[in-house]
């Protein structure tokens, strides 16, 4: 026998410590591009405080070179709700942290909605993923030398 | 000048949005370790539709020779509010889809705690990083022939 579902308030608490609570970075973006929610994960893995991101702009961790790409891509999924890759799709991108590094990224995003389903803003979802990408870039130039 | 912060309704919208509509799977099990809920993301990773994972426990998805294992941190987990791990830490496990297959899921975990502090269950966010896992291991193997 199934157990009864989660009501609005149960879920509600559960998403509440989902974003408060993961080591994940969840980050939140208005129409805009403009922060509006940073958690411990984006504070530990980006290095700025939430009071430090609170109302920037997401540049503060784009790269100069990739921010027109980003922002192309960003308002055309406010504008039709879809992303241009597969919405299932695990994302990757450099970003750079508060003292300068640049760091790889591995990131989802999903929309938030007002009650009417129009686009608010977006949500992403962010894992450090440097340690895995530079070993197997490190990987593939031996494989490629010996090939 | 910062943006006010967002209030208790838009956090718990923000956070709903962001556990019901986020491409990662997003699981949450009781005291007893038994799913409560399952989104769209876990239906994908794991084969299991909400309707068949929800009330069944984890074991569904964890490898017969993991479970005691699983159950032992799990069960620490609930008792202390801490995981054996690093609490920032990803982790990388196998796993058993509704096919039979294994694959290698990348997690990480947060309490759901009461209005008292008490911890009424874990939920976990897990990306299937089953490729990246088999690349890893392919090219080690080419490494460890040449090194």
């Amino acid at each position: 026998m199934q157990p009864k579902p989660l009501d609005e308030a149960e879920l509600a608490a559960l998403g509440v410590a989902t974003i408060t609570g993961i080591p994940d970075a969840v980050v939140y973006c208005d129409a805009r591009g403009h922060i509006r929610f940073w958690n411990r994960g984006a504070e530990r893995i980006f290095g700025y405080s939430a009071a430090e991101a609170l109302g920037q702009s997401l540049d503060i961790i784009i790269p100069e070179r990739l921010r027109k790409r980003h922002w192309n891509g960003y308002f055309n999924m406010m504008k039709t709700g879809k992303s241009r890759h597969d919405a299932d799709e695990m994302l990757s991108v450099p970003a750079t942290t508060r003292s300068g590094a640049t760091i790889s990224v591995q990131f989802s995003v999903a929309p938030l909605k007002d009650e009417n389903g129009a686009i608010e803003g977006i949500i992403s979802i962010l894992r450090d993923e440097t340690e895995t990408y530079n070993e197997l870039r490190r990987l593939r130039k031996i494989e490629s030398q010996h090939m």
